[in-house]
């Protein structure tokens, strides 16, 4: 079996599935039992790239549209990046009845039904599965390997640059904007990190991941998103005593609140140490998906990068030829918006808390703190009070509480109130716990 | 699409896919995007647990045969285990044209070729992603997600007995004895744990990893194995000193060592505490695979129990349902005689060592010992001598030995002299290390 590939965008992860296409052809019909991958034809606006597909008797286009209203083409693989252009390459593709594989997940957290609406409109296969966590095969287990079970979670590191900057906080106890620097420096956070630091890109992942495990189409706008930016050392101190480590997850939970039915939420997040997420360290992603009939299963690799991206990708050209994408069944048919189940609002979450308040050291402010908490149905489980770390100029001291399971909007009223107090120095700090 | 299926043997496991095939069938359908997986008829020696069938109106057999020969069943699931009557069972299927589905390791560990050649020649589709690891999808991602790597090796910790056994020891420092015992008393262990506590089930494991992942055929017989059972506590509190866990490894790499393409060894092994592979404790089982373009990949989860081996084996019944299995291309085309790769002999791979001398405490015996080892050109990485943890009667003392990288064969060797010449008053203990 011939499947003829047509590769829009050569830069670093194009050029590494041009590579294995070429390079390791031969290995991949043996290892594949006969599936044969023939890259003939390459988009590219960058001319220096052309060269040596050209003399490896690739076809080259300036043009994307000319790619795709090839007749020799059969799937089209987009990886150029960005919502404009890449969307046009997608849906023009999907028209002309092409299946598409792509690694963007930025367009698809966004338009994600709209193009399922298209592939399966025009019978194309969609392949997608580097979107999420570069090689490592999370979206392929949500699809088959674990399509017996109703999920009930998906909790996920899904963002190295993060992840790298919290293993340095935690290590040696440097401040963000050092951990950060020290990322710039290795080159694994962008000049702007915004998109990563900000959490948005794990809203991005975290969209694509629960749609899949849920079987429904999730709105990026549905994902409540907190990024690390605003963390200070001195709580990931405070939680390594405790006997927690601070990870940005991206999590998204079957819930039974209210109308809602799933909960979808990026934020900085307290998990024991002995959680099988909490030693995910450095640049490395992982993804724990919970389901009824599997229990706990986690996968862990490279969540980016040009091989582990490319490997993934190769792999859904394999799925396409292989036809299996196309067969009986329609494994996307629940991404139309008949099938949209409703999301919790931020405030109706329910998790345990880690607070840390900074007060005046005086007499009865710890008590009138667990009053404020206890009127507003949250219930203390421990308390920390200690000398600060550094002496503060205004002789304030740090207390430490967490707290049982509350709902989120009384938990924050309660803070609300607390924070209002002429004992309260300085706001309160507050992140969310998961338990194992 | 419907796909009817046979259960042959409905005990733990086949009662847990009967439940889901029964009462999850709409889900199933739903998640699935329309198939339909009918139970028609179950086989099963205990009348007593046909009743709940009967009354779904699904058809008894006392007699597998008789279900296999049923024109309404498309698709065949072993369950009862065993290499006797299953491999009738399974082959019986295949004969008959019917797609096979089976958990059981160890008989494919045994006679997977034989088996594979009937699938092919019958054009029978064969599912088997629960025989390794239970619920975890590991066997999916070597046939699919990671299809277009070279798999450079996969090492797995594989049997949960053995690693809640260690994973005690290490714990509370106690015995292998009394591990077992506690083991045995939660379940974890059966009341002879043979199989497992001999490394054997890991080996049936690694053998059906390793086909996979190498795509070739492996006769159980090339794979060395070893056991916890003679493992000293001490050993593990001197491991833990030098920074590291001991795990039962299952161990399959790549290797270039004289003919043979690839090692295939399972023994306790210790692992630096910062290995992915180091944090999984109890009865959880994980499967590290490196792969050439993918890099590092791990995943992780309940290796055995009811509902997390019916989660893939109805994950198999989904994927022959949809056709892929027997779409374009040959899976299983590697699985002949002509395909198979050459094994390393156990004393031609190469690894670091941990080693343990007991010795007399006398001038000149470290000398003697580094000097014996580095005629048999092991090198020392590093030296740990100190007083024993319980002083022995005889006054000996204990050195520790960390080597640098070594070909076993030379290694044991070097124990072999050393062990012989007086000053050594017990017999060495040597453990190997298997780095991040």
């Amino acid at each position: 079996v011939t499947c003829r590939v047509g590769l829009v965008g050569v830069g670093t992860v194009g050029g590494g599935v041009a590579e294995l296409l070429l390079d390791d052809a031969a290995r991949l019909r043996e290892r594949t039992g006969g599936i044969e991958l023939k890259l003939v034809a390459i988009a590219e606006r960058d001319e220096g790239r052309m060269a040596p597909f050209r003399k490896a008797g690739v076809a080259c286009h300036a043009d994307a549209a000319e790619l795709i209203a090839r007749p020799d083409v059969d799937v089209v693989v987009e990886l150029i990046g960005g919502t404009g252009a890449a969307k046009r390459v997608i849906l023009g593709a999907l028209r002309a009845g092409k299946s598409v594989v792509t690694a963007n997940k930025h367009l698809l957290a966004e338009a994600a039904t709209e193009i399922v609406r298209e592939a399966r409109e025009h019978n194309a296969a969609l392949g997608f599965s580097a979107s999420v966590c570069g090689g490592v095969p999370v979206l392929l287990a949500l699809r088959t390997g674990l399509v017996a079970n109703q999920i009930e979670s998906v909790i996920g590191i899904v963002n190295g640059t993060c992840n790298y900057i919290l293993t340095r906080m935690t290590a040696s106890g440097t401040t963000y904007r050092d951990a950060l620097g020290e990322a710039q420096d290795k080159g694994y956070a962008e000049a702007d990190p915004t998109l990563d630091v900000e959490g948005h890109d794990s809203a991005h992942k975290l969209a694509i991941l629960a749609s899949l495990a849920f079987r429904t189409p999730v709105d990026l706008s549905a994902v409540s998103c907190e990024g690390i930016a605003a963390l200070e050392s001195v709580d990931l101190r405070y939680a390594d005593e405790l006997g927690y480590v601070v990870k940005l997850l991206a999590i998204g939970k079957r819930t039974t609140n209210g109308g809602a039915h799933i909960e979808l939420r990026v934020h900085p997040t307290l998990l024991p140490k002995d959680h099988p997420l909490a030693a995910v360290n450095g640049v490395f992603n992982a993804v724990e998906v919970t389901g009824h009939a599997v229990g706990r299963v986690m996968l862990f690799g490279r969540g980016a990068g040009r091989w582990p991206t490319a490997s993934n990708v190769v792999a859904d050209l394999v799925e396409i030829a292989r036809g299996s994408a196309a067969q009986a069944g329609d494994p996307l048919a629940f991404w139309t918006d008949e099938r949209r189940l409703a999301v919790a609002p931020a405030g109706e979450t329910r998790s345990r808390f880690y607070v840390r308040f900074t007060v005046k050291d005086e007499y009865g402010v710890l008590g009138h703190i667990a009053k404020v908490l206890g009127e507003h149905r949250v219930s203390i489980a421990s308390v920390m009070q200690k000398e600060p770390h550094e002496p503060a100029l205004d002789a304030s001291v740090p207390i430490v509480v967490l707290t049982h399971e509350a709902r989120e909007a009384d938990f924050r009223a309660a803070l609300a109130t607390i924070d209002q107090h002429d004992y309260a120095t300085q706001r309160s700090v507050f992140l969310r716990i998961e338990e194992a």
